[in-house]
């Protein structure tokens, strides 16, 4: 249930409509624009209070969600979420670049990529310390060690960083170094994950699990919001189906899907998505036409050398010149990059 | 086992080794390019009498092909197939525009579209004469009155017209009111049906089997290939997964991989891949960025009074402002629409 | 809608009742149980025309099919459906067991196969004459000589035979050899097939089609029982998913999925579902013990040699020893086999 | 690669091969049978000291393992797991039955279901403390309150109990009172669950994961022998495929498949596989009869009440007429229940 305040309410008009809130034992979620102030009521039966909001002074109107997720969806906020993460705009009409190797492996190559991506045009950085890997006994990433390569690196490039938190105990320390916390598809179900990273003060991407619904992924999304947390990617990084030329489908009819139900920005991981280097700067061009708001991609200086990988992950030179045409792509499309 | 002729090869050069080809009881097909004459030997087993070509005069080089598809195969041609139908170019680099209503259910209306879509940029009319339906108790299509209607709106629009073909039966008639037969996706695997428009004169446009790897899907217009009939469309049209917020998953992975594995024109037909009109237009855009030579399209003019797949078709003012959008990005690329 | 007619009612009744039925442009599909006689009125909204039935005389119920299926549905009919093939009863207590090659591939193995199953407990003869191969230059079966080696083994070993027919045109011919028509999983939407076997006067056999849904499947047997051959074995054959570590995943959940919707008897066919030798004795014990009124399953003498999927064809020794384990498992559940 | 130590080897010479290992820097797997001592090195590259242990007394045999899991391959360990769980054998000739609610909702209702379990024939209980639901809205379980009241479940009907836990915070509290872990679905590659479930001294069951290959799964299993634990139940219960007439689709090829490819028990979950109440009974005797070890079933009183999943569960007295067709199922494969 969305309660509407009207124009010009009082600090004690939105405290008095909280408080009643909270007396129901029903939660508030504040959204607080240039013009308006809303706040969602969010509980089991919340719909089943609407009359003692109705006789609330400060309300001007009470519009019932009809989706199952809430927070996140677009009738509960129409305008598209923005959010800046060190100086980069995500969700607007600018389109964020995300780049990077897979998993951090060495420190003086993490120097040399993220210097390349930059020039390339990328305005952060991706990088992987903790990786989720199938078998145990392969390259399960460096860990803090590597956080603390990505922070210098940061430092040197003024590039954000983006990485994966797998564990809900790590969430705390990642967030100290991360600009922004990913959650990877193989976790994108791991619901006391997705709390912790609701509570951390920090982004989040949420990547789509490969077997996850449209709704299943914004109800994930909304364990984050739920918890305090409504700065959301949605990343679409490819679904399992039956096909096997390429490492997964690429579901694109996500995209213009999610613009439509949900305010959150909407990303896609083409490395990923396809796992096959020659296709991928095609489908990064697509996902750009079909109304992206930012991609991220896994470039390596040596992807034969990559300890996790290395197949999907496009050369430096590759990447510059994908970037030259995700520009034409985008203007294209009226928007920049 | 392709075999490539020296420059200048004689008439009767070319007899011979067609000639030899015949005599071990394989298919020869011969492809004259403006340079060289290169020749596939197509039959169990071909690679064993490799010797014997090597012996023959008019032969310059002799390489195998290494997927089990042959004629479609890269390896086989490394040109991209270009062909002519009633003075459209299909698979240069001008896009296709292919649209019209899902099946033709009124003459009037029909006349309607194809001026609306044509006025609007497309180069050929869709419309269906035979349906595949799910269910016996549904609209069957029109059938051969349907295919006049056709024929009569291509006299007044000049827009060569595409059509379903469901039954080795028809493929004669339909080949004669049609310029390009249409195979659906019921039909992918159809081998009968293939072999028969292998046969015909007319262009195929062979989509997508809803479960059909890119490999089967390449086998399967290897059957047509290899009766004789090399003027292919490849036409992805969404695959069947667990998703159900659109209709299918529209696989757009498939078409840089396609324009990789084969000379074949590859197109993409946002409607079915798609299934909610509202994101067809983005869909169709990706499409393009990620190099579809073409696009197949549902317009209606009133698409709840459609006797099939209304909710997927496009109003003719969507369409015509879709082609607007996808103008730019093809543009972008460097090609024409 | 189904018109269930009163106890005793005379032949004049009955045609009083179809006459006003075609007269509506409907179509009648009696049904003449022991007790009643019932009527499926079928056709597009036939359900408008109700009150015209309500004042005949002969009629004593009205009812609807809630379902899009309306002659294969349980609505219309609550007893299973049984038949008669030479004298083998399919659909009853006694489970169905079908053995024999995948491909016809030469007639003294044949007769060996044959004998050898028969002497097993098989008691109909399994054997491709048209083979739907992936690729056009696979062995495409003998076609027309299979299926007099087919009728020779019939009259050798009185096992009725079961081939399949892919084309339209082929329908009367195998009609005239086979005792039951397969359909196969690539045409299992081929419509125009479907209509001609409906017009058959042999039982059809229809494989579940690799991406179908257990509703397109029924419509699919519809499209058989609407055009007048109401005697259709549904067999599941597994679907298409992402695991490749099996052929394809066999979807038993189907079977008592089915014996609700549906009156027609259900059969499994372990060896395409799974694809791998060692394992389909395990998973023809689950088929009979989730309810399955047959089987159908591949065998071969020197699986190596076989023309087609000897990988997945048991060796008549293993096929005797399943039979074995099979006639535990039908008696543990009141069944014989 | 797995060492086999000569028949009578001294604890000296066990512990000078060990010693080997760790210097390595490989770890050391243990495995003492009756006969013979078998130790599994485990690492990477472990292949490439094949040489020092070829010179070491005390070793017979040098095996490579070629699967990329190693500790749960049939390879490493010929013949079944078999443990017990407070007087249940896990994982040898006896079937073993786990039912109760889905998630615990009262404490009244849990002890009647146990009692009604219990008394139908089954030998360990099943209840979820902490449930993961797509929504954040729904019912998250009752946590630690339902823990306790478990425990007090088993002191009075001494069915030993199994719940699931989904944050490796949890593990060693859950572990305090769960005779056997349940890890789920979402959470099969929740890599630091699996980690912290491999230290815990109690069995772990691990469902397989709704879009994971079979390789994947037993990787997942991997992760928890490797770090220690040895006693793992998988278990079947669905995979998502695009068949929606039912929950998931079960996917019984795993369990003959998995009874090759690893010595670890395996069970089958009908309830969620199928989610459809009257289909699970016959699926349940499909398991038995593809060769299940176990099985876990949702059973409620009153399954409308049911705080999660109520439409999947058994009313008690359909479970106890299921256990009676499985006993005669499990009878005739030579098993008992």
């Amino acid at each position: 249930m969305i309660l509407t305040l009207k124009s010009g309410v009082s600090k004690k008009g939105i405290d008095d409509v909280v408080r009643q809130i909270k007396k129901l034992k029903l939660k508030a979620h504040l959204s607080q624009g240039t013009e308006k102030v809303i706040i969602g009521v969010i509980g089991p039966n919340a719909a089943i209070h609407r009359e003692i909001f109705e006789g609330l002074e400060a309300i001007e109107a009470i519009t019932a969600i009809s989706k199952p997720y809430k927070l996140v969806s677009r009738e509960f906020k129409k305008s598209d979420t923005i959010f800046n993460v060190r100086g980069v705009k995500i969700g607007g009409p600018a389109i964020t670049l995300i780049a990077g190797p897979c998993s951090v492996d060495k420190k003086e190559s993490l120097f040399e990529i993220a210097n390349a991506v930059k020039q390339a045009g990328a305005q952060i950085l991706r990088g992987g310390a903790f990786k989720p890997r199938t078998s145990p006994y392969q390259f399960q990433g460096h860990g803090y060690k590597a956080l603390r390569w990505l922070q210098q690196t940061r430092q040197m490039t003024r590039l954000p960083i983006i990485t994966e938190v797998m564990d809900p105990r790590h969430v705390s320390t990642v967030a100290r170094y991360a600009d922004i916390l990913q959650i990877g598809a193989r976790n994108a179900q791991n619901f006391f994950l997705l709390k912790e990273v609701g509570k951390a003060k920090k982004p989040v991407m949420l990547k789509r699990g490969m077997a996850m619904t449209i709704e299943e992924w914004l109800l994930a999304a909304e364990y984050i919001a739920a918890h305090g947390n409504h700065e959301i990617i949605m990343c679409e990084r490819g679904i399992r189906t039956y096909e096997t030329a390429t490492r997964f489908t690429l579901d694109l009819n996500a995209v213009p899907l999610l613009k439509q139900l949900t305010h959150l920005p909407v990303f896609v991981d083409p490395s990923h998505g396809v796992g096959v280097r020659e296709l991928i700067p095609a489908m990064a061009r697509a996902a750009v036409a079909a109304g992206a708001d930012g991609l991220i991609v896994e470039v390596h200086r040596s992807p034969t050398e990559a300890l996790s990988d290395g197949h999907q992950a496009l050369l430096p030179a590759q990447f510059a010149q994908m970037v030259g045409e995700l520009r034409k792509v985008a203007a294209a499309l009226g928007r920049t990059l």
